[in-house]
């Protein structure tokens, strides 16, 4: 059976009975889901984009949110392994922010739950934001007067909490969607709105089953309660490019768990604007979306594509790349007349 | 005569003979001045605001513009030094760049005439953006195929230089002004603009003989042709500021030009925004407004001030915080399927 990668059998049941042979191609929804502990408000988002474009929370006061998932590029940094306070690099590639909100686990391994809880690891990561600990962090939010109001508005009196800034940086992150691709206009009925490539490799792709795996609106899998991750062992199959790519080194969400039966797990990407979140994979080893969709059918899969099935599903993934919404900047306020992160 | 830290004789000539007692006041203009081979257009400042926030030219891919001078703050990067790439400093406090458009030199030396000029040097900084030659950077630029038609648009065909590049980055900064401030409509005839402390701090300011220097519209001296300079030397009195904040071990001009005459010769800064601008000074060893006041007064003046006037005048700079315009976030043209700063 062709979906022995799929690992939690929640999962694997759901996929089993309902994938049908041919595809549920779905449009995404103009709203991101939010948990019911923390709906999705204006004054939350507003304050959520201030808190994830500062960089002075860092140690060097140099690294932000941002930093490493720039909405104005692909919600990631582009690099293989993102660079944090003096120079530090860690050993996953950046997930984009763009339609994060579509997952229902975070990080490559789902080690969170949802992006409330996401939001508060890279701050204490020595290698990302670089902070000991988070109430350190908090501290200096908490030591900008012009933060107050806007926490405030959002969650009330006495809301300047670690748990309160990481809700407002998901709710901001919930608005991080792109609808609208040339695939969603055309599965709502817009027949030009893709190529004849494109369509042609969205058939490729549905019948080399790259959809048993990238299904739903995000082409991450199944809807799932937040929590429950919707993972695959990567790579399932051994070949040339394993070793080329290095691709087994990680152990994936074992390294979350400990749990052997973990080994390799991840939860399975967006491939919504991956044509603008290269380069690919959890290693960040490929560069180049053509080699990217080669490794998954063989190492998935074990397909071997025709150069020309190639082209055409990167075709297709191309149709997937949204319309970004136009963010103002917003405006950080400052600390009149001395700095949270000068030396002195 | 108290004008002798004057270096330029032509500044110094412009200031003696037309410096009343009572000072000068002047409004914001509303619009910064351009060389006039550099008309400001829109589709210079809509290119120029992408490549400033664009941070894949730097070696690492992680240092724009921005980094530096965060126009989502006071235009600066609060730090004492910067930190560019490998999380490298610098020996000079991040001067910002909000109305650095209305400077006539550039740099804290002066060792750029304008902006267009300033533009590229952080490129090739070891200590900023890392990159060995500015067509490296700019060989990037050419390998997104989406900012060719920006270029097209601001300069016409066959447009991709790093000349072009640095005109329309300097296009968007003469866009980064900061009218309406408190003193800008005090001094348009608003006498409620201001509070009565900032009212006695602006007298303060002016009989202390601070706008000996901090004149004009910008309070960075007299207006001036561009790549004419308005310097002072700093520290020109000696006192014990000086070995305390290690004022004199940076000879300013000197470092540019090998002149002994320019040693300790600072540009006048401009004290726009200041309150949102700390730490201060060319090395940025002073993290306290009030303290930086005292500092100058000293240093500059050979005067102690006490404590009321100091407040007042702290209060009266805070006056100078202007309007910060609102910015829309540029969206940063992809490299479809492949990135320009993968280790690969």
């Amino acid at each position: 059976m062709k979906h022995k990668n799929i690992m939690k059998s929640a999962a694997l049941v759901t996929l089993l009975s309902s994938a049908p042979a041919m595809a549920d191609w779905q449009a995404l929804p103009d709203v991101a889901p939010a948990p019911k502990n923390n709906p999705t408000t204006e004054a939350k988002v507003t304050l959520g984009k201030m808190l994830f474009m500062d960089p002075r929370f860092s140690s060097t006061g140099t690294v932000s949110c941002n930093s490493c998932h720039n909405v104005m590029e692909g919600g990631d940094d582009s690099r293989t392994f993102s660079m944090g306070v003096h120079g530090k690099t860690g050993g996953r590639n950046a997930p984009t922010v763009w339609n994060a909100a579509f997952h229902s686990v975070q990080f490559w391994d789902g080690r969170a739950d949802l992006l409330e809880d996401q939001a508060k690891g890279p701050v204490t990561n020595p290698v990302e934001m670089g902070v000991s600990e988070i109430e350190q962090a908090m501290n200096k939010v908490r030591a900008i007067p012009g933060y107050k109001p806007y926490f405030e508005k959002a969650f009330g009196n006495d809301s300047m909490t670690v748990d309160n800034a990481a809700r407002a940086v998901a709710a901001f992150e919930r608005t991080l969607i792109t609808p609208d691709s040339p695939y969603d206009r055309y599965v709502k009925g817009d027949k030009k709105a893709m190529t004849a490539q494109q369509v042609r490799g969205m058939d490729t792709f549905a019948s080399t089953g790259c959809n048993s795996c990238h299904s739903g609106a995000a082409f991450n899998g199944p809807e799932m309660a937040f929590g429950q991750g919707f993972y695959a062992k990567f790579p399932t199959f051994d070949n040339a490019y394993v070793k080329k790519y290095d691709l087994a080194t990680d152990k994936g969400r074992e390294e979350a768990t400990g749990k052997a039966a973990d080994a390799h797990m991840f939860r399975v990407s967006t491939l919504r604007n991956i044509t603008d979140t290269a380069p690919y994979f959890h290693n960040g080893a490929v560069n180049n979306l053509s080699e990217a969709v080669r490794v998954m059918a063989k190492s998935q899969l074990n397909k071997d594509l025709s150069d020309a099935d190639v082209k055409d599903i990167v075709s297709f993934l191309g149709a997937l790349t949204g319309v970004y919404p136009e963010i103002t900047m917003p405006r950080l306020p400052a600390t009149s007349g001395h700095s949270l992160v000068a030396d002195k």
